[in-house]
């Protein structure tokens, strides 16, 4: 009888082909091919790097292969220090493993991809094979890495919460409807009330999973769908234990990337931030110092506008040397219903925002805990808590002191790199006018 | 100026309490109180385990908390061999931080959960709370870190896809249709067309990630919204390169949940498959196996049904020491329109299952690569090339040869842990007639 055994072939290390003493064999697509006449260059992309290999047309004859198709070369690796990586790979044989079909819309190997953003997202699939651009993506890799084995060093469990839901978390009209088996259903805006739920089963819990608003917003700062890292935690002594965690985590995020993403982080130019000591403003006074710093009148007290949490990005880099800085104690008007506020002054919560170089990129805070707070705070607002009997289970069979937070990963991700539009640190972003590729 | 510094209070740790020399301190929900007279046995439950604690009424008065309360207790840790974690806490000193209004609906400190399926998940954000229940979805944290364990350390890269799309991958009328903006959506039913998008880009890419489908089955193993992994690798040799890679990253998982999740695997009684050596049995051969066998009569060769691959999995235990078992060479009219024909004989597919106690846990195979080999496919089973134009980009700038799978978190958990409803297995499930909690 047939059988399979666990014994994968192992994957490519550079150093182990660099360093070969015999023959060796290498898979990938043909990148580029240049003709020097007499021999040819041909960069092989595997799927972490850029192998030069040459190819001897008076030895080997003409080329079997052309750009785009994937191939397996044998050859000896030479050293050289011209090539990129240090070495070389003389061919010796090629063996063509797939065709492709015609050659891609756009080069491949040219520096930047000069593109209008209509036609890169419509050639979605073959642009992302670009080194530049799959390189947000091996970064973005690198950050969901990052905030899982920090969280589960600190004893959160992952949880999947449902996305079909039968009520939205956030509130408001900015919510995807389906039919579910002729009932009316939503896409979950959050998860919310599951994480809450999870809080007393756990303790700390964890999170990354799609989420979808249907803001009619066409920015460089909306997507309709996108990817949320959520952690709630139980126990808390203050909304602070949750900036504190996040720090840590963004702490050892990036120590993963200094270590394990180097190449990436060289080729997208990154320098990240410090997060040694990273500021924390409160609200009213965020204002007040953009206001007083940067000669911006403030015309509102609802919320942070835009352009306010810009300058504040630019006071944090140019006063505390990191451009991550909280702002606590928002408005009890622009929070949720679930949102703890400050037992010292109503009118702010225990809450915050983390931006990073003057975006939005993690909305947090402790929640209510108490069930008679939570219904009569939901009375208050004029909801009706029957509407909310499972949510409220959670309170109303005991849970601790809790808080939490939502980062969005597109938006990290585009700080990060230096990204203008957060459609580009989306495979295959969804707004308003995008349901392809 | 306030800042945060990356140092949150460390985890707790059973050996750092037991080990303590001087008072500790320990928060959790008041999991059961045993008034012994004079004094109580309080069991605490925090994130992760049940701690014994003694309440001496003489010394310390009257009890300030009841059950489901949040609390945070002071005292010593003394050793005791007739507590379940060998040590008992000895309370000085207690403060609440949280009370519950009302006592759980449901016993939480009994040995097992009586309840109805439907009287369960009503009640599921309480019912978690029960060390066996709870357990299940440890044990699935422990299988999603494995998975991504594995495969990070094997070079594939993690992605998120939209589960928003413009059209199904999986074909057939069970998919759930949404308004996007005004035009026709539907929700992912697999992350098919993306992970394929991306093997030119990064060789190897997986995802855990929810799917979608609108099937009308009211079954033990069915659920409408389930969470997938996912995992596409380029440039193997065969399809069976898929199953070994599957079977290393179960021996992987495998491991480490004894090493880490010991305490789950002994609450739950699991015992582990073997993984040295799986089975694989061709379609044919499966169904003949079993009629042989098992004296049942083959009644169609289009597809296994429910009750062979339960003999299956019974053939597979009794005479190859596991439970697991791979069956290959699925008809071509049973696989989507991407699956690879086998050259050899084009009515059967470079495609396999992966049967556990026998229930289908995974769907893998080889993918068709070659542009012009999908494109007359597709037209031989009547579809419209036309329609999948951004899908084909993958095929037609060129892909190499590649293919994948995907495994059902919730039955893969359901099976190893002998629950025999597969909702038992989602946190809060979704079925024909649940949209909530």
């Amino acid at each position: 009888m047939r059988t399979i055994t666990p014994e994968p072939k192992p994957p490519l290390r550079l150093n182990a082909l660099r360093d070969a003493e015999g023959p060796v064999e290498l898979r990938g697509m043909v990148h580029n091919i240049r003709d020097m006449g007499g021999f040819s260059f041909v960069l092989l992309r595997t799927g972490r790097h850029i192998v030069q290999c040459l190819w001897d047309a008076a030895r080997l004859g003409e080329l079997p292969f052309r750009e785009s198709d994937s191939v397996c070369v044998t050859g000896r690796a030479v050293r050289e220090p011209r090539a990129k990586l240090g070495f070389e790979i003389h061919i010796d044989g090629a063996a063509v493993l797939s065709r492709a079909a015609e050659l891609p819309p756009v080069t491949l190997y040219k520096q930047n991809v000069n593109l209008s953003l209509d036609s890169h997202l419509a050639y979605r699939p073959v642009v992302l094979r670009h080194p530049l651009v799959r390189a947000v993506f091996r970064l973005q890799d690198g950050l969901c890495r990052g905030f899982r084995e920090y969280l589960t060093a600190q004893d959160f469990t992952e949880i999947h919460s449902p996305k079909i839901v039968s009520a939205g978390a956030e509130g408001g009209a900015n919510i995807f409807k389906l039919d579910y088996f002729g009932r009316r259903a939503f896409l979950a805006q959050s998860p919310q009330f599951y994480k809450q739920a999870m809080v007393p089963v756990f303790g700390r819990v964890f999170e990354i999973g799609p989420v979808f608003r249907a803001e009619p917003h066409d920015t460089c700062r909306h997507l309709n769908e996108y990817t949320s890292m959520d952690f709630e935690m139980g126990f808390i002594d203050s909304f602070r234990d949750i900036m504190t965690m996040e720090t840590a985590m963004l702490a050892y995020t990036f120590g993963l990337l200094r270590e394990e993403y180097a190449d990436v982080l060289e080729l997208l130019r990154i320098t990240l931030p410090a997060t040694d000591s990273v500021p924390e403003i409160p609200f009213h006074e965020a204002k007040e110092t953009v206001a007083r710093e940067y000669g911006r009148p403030i015309r509102t007290y609802a919320d942070l506008e835009p352009e306010e949490e810009r300058l504040l990005g630019r006071w944090a880099s140019e006063h505390c040397g990191t451009p991550l800085v909280f702002v606590t104690h928002y408005p009890t008007a622009a929070r949720p219903f679930y949102a703890m506020d400050d037992p010292a002054d109503p009118s702010v919560t225990l809450s915050f925002d983390l931006l990073l170089d003057g975006l939005e990129i993690t909305t947090g805070g402790q929640r209510i805990h108490d069930y008679e707070s939570q219904v009569g705070k939901m009375l208050g607002l004029g909801m009706n808590p029957d509407e909310f009997e499972s949510y409220l289970m959670t309170h109303r069979y005991g849970t601790p002191p809790h808080g939490g937070l939502g980062l969005g990963l597109e938006r990290l991700t585009a700080q990060l790199a230096g990204i203008d539009n957060v459609r580009y640190a989306a495979l295959f972003p969804r707004d308003m006018h995008r349901l392809e590729p």
